[in-house]
């Protein structure tokens, strides 16, 4: 494909020229007005999240936000320890990981059987850790959907716990797919990505319930945490974005509309040989679960077959997360104490607001003619 | 302004939805498209560097180009000293005195009166910290415009110093503004931006000889050096504004054009009261600075005031560096050894390629009826 000249419009190229070119730093006209448009999308933001504007920080996608947040442990002093959940993102597993390279204090937390974390997992994290400062539950697993009832948690801490604990919660899955309350859930920091919701890539967004000293320097923009001239066409875009996918109605209807979809589908399954659900037990309007997002198998059926079975018959599905494609470990999986053999099986269905029953039925047919392989 | 429905046409808001929409890392159809298209993007941009593909790694800008390769001093064992200029930017200064602070050992390398890091002010550096592992030199200076000769710096390091010196050059400012050649001149890392050619905010790039250890985790994206879902969009954008301005043609006729019109502007300035030139020996057609930006200043009027007068007068001009505009400080102009009253009254006039003498017309009388007032 000639990507230079078919793939995107002239003036989708040089939107900063064409439109907002000035920088919001600057002190003169332009400047002021792309100043003017950055707090635009800002209050917007934190409209739709009903928080303050200045919780707001702009960043370049969920994955700058957690390591923005995680990274600023750095600058800490003290021996605190930071805890993770076994289903986290990469950007948090693996961010934890090279910290701990670098001397910190890591812990994990369990998870359940069904891909949860609960009281009764973080319970025993924090006994075992009482030196915790810093815990991270996702809201919503990118590979089985399993929705974490993150307010509970956080009451728990604040209950159980002497010393404070910073709870952080990556909500890059959770946003516009399941109610969301980041301040009355109490939460330290949350993040959040655009392009999950259908608005462009490299713009995410970072809520911080007070600021962080940070590692990443480098100038002055969104109050010194985040540095790098600020991308005020992303912001606006984010915010839009969040304005007709997020708010508060939208989610209810788009994720009741999923769950029946996702109600047919699981329905459709059974009656399909070999196939089995993940984690087992998930039923039909599932409340644990994200409607959004299913992990299933084929029992005997290594799931990279399946993906390009299905591929070929035009349905795009995946293993994990993309963002950890190359790699052949499935650590949600084996948090979630799945044996090798089923994690190499499993495969993610996702679906959108934009997603049909029709879809569906491709899906069943293509996995039906890659069975007839078998 | 109505920022949420004028500001940006509804297909500029979605263009991951309406055009690519794949996950590079995805193993299916889409996905296989998006990572073409993102590979595409990347040939084309190592093409314009002279450079293999695998060089180049997609980044949000040049301050996070920067931050990559400062962060990744961390995870490297050892206690070898990281050098930087005088006159770099925050995002090289502020990051290794975030590393200072997590114990890393730090130097400054100091810089000549007219703004230039020189192999006498190199070697001065060098022979101080014979423990150098490290060197950050820019190569053209974004205050003040100094041009620094880093081919010949690089090689100066390679025969003097025994161990090996990773040396980066942040090149925001020289991309598009002068010639690069980022592989015979030796460079092991280079940073760039975007926007400054007129793209897009949100995509810049990292030239790395060798593969690094970063700090930053997430996923596999760009080789593991940079996680985070591509932006596809962006890379696209990026390798389509470096063919147009970047190119070794366009280059030097830019060059030529912008020092013809900073020639006319030099002499019409010589020709007001109280005005002086920062460096005061900076002359026409100075191949040691490039003519896209100049530093100047009215003697007795403090810099603020010009920079309000001249947006009176529909003139943008700045002070010290947009990312640290609420910061009175002009580290660069002190590593310059200019005395605290002058550096209050030093700002910065750039100028683009769509800059017109008329423009400069207006910024002189702009200039001369803001003299009225002193």
């Amino acid at each position: 494909m000639d990507w230079a000249s078919t793939a995107i419009p002239d003036e989708v190229f040089f939107i900063g020229e064409n439109h907002i070119f000035g920088n919001p730093s600057s002190p003169h006209m332009e400047g002021r007005l792309a100043k003017e448009a950055l707090e635009n999308a800002r209050a917007r933001c934190a409209k739709v999240f009903s928080v303050e504007s200045e919780r707001i920080y702009f960043t370049s996608g969920g994955t700058e936000a957690n390591a923005l947040v995680l990274h600023s442990q750095l600058m800490k002093k003290g021996k605190g320890r930071l805890l993770y959940s076994g289903i986290e993102h990469a950007s948090i597993r693996e961010n934890c990981q090279r910290l701990k390279k670098l001397g910190l204090l890591t812990g994990e937390i369990e998870v359940e059987k069904n891909g949860s974390v609960t009281e009764r997992t973080f319970a025993k994290a924090l006994e075992k850790y009482p030196d915790t400062r810093f815990a991270a539950v996702m809201g919503v697993n990118n590979e089985i959907g399993s929705l974490i009832d993150v307010k509970a948690l956080i009451s728990f801490a604040r209950n159980k716990q002497k010393a404070p604990v910073h709870f952080h919660c990556d909500l890059v899955q959770a946003l516009g797919k399941v109610p969301i309350d980041v301040s009355s859930w109490g939460l330290d920091s949350a993040s959040f990505s655009a392009h999950k919701l259908g608005g462009p890539r490299g713009i995410g967004l970072l809520y911080l319930k007070k600021p962080l000293e940070v590692l990443y320097a480098g100038g002055e923009q969104e109050r010194k945490i985040r540095p790098g001239t600020e991308n005020v066409q992303g912001a606006l875009a984010l915010a839009a974005i969040l304005e007709r996918r997020a708010n508060t109605e939208t989610v209810y209807a788009e994720k009741e509309k999923a769950a029946k979809r996702l109600n047919y589908l699981l329905n459709e399954l059974k009656k399909i040989k070999y196939c089995a659900i993940i984690p087992e037990d998930r039923r039909e309007y599932d409340e644990r679960f994200s409607p959004f997002i299913l992990q299933m198998r084929i029992k005997g059926m290594p799931a990279m077959v399946m993906v390009r079975a299905l591929d070929e018959a035009g349905v795009a599905v995946s293993t994990g997360s993309a963002c950890s494609s190359s790699s052949p470990e499935r650590p949600v999986l084996a948090a979630m104490g799945i044996d090798q053999p089923s994690r190499l099986e499993g495969f993610r269905i996702s679906q959108g607001w934009s997603t049909k029953q029709d879809d569906f039925d491709a899906l069943l047919s293509g996995i039906e003619k890659a069975l007839s392989y078998l």
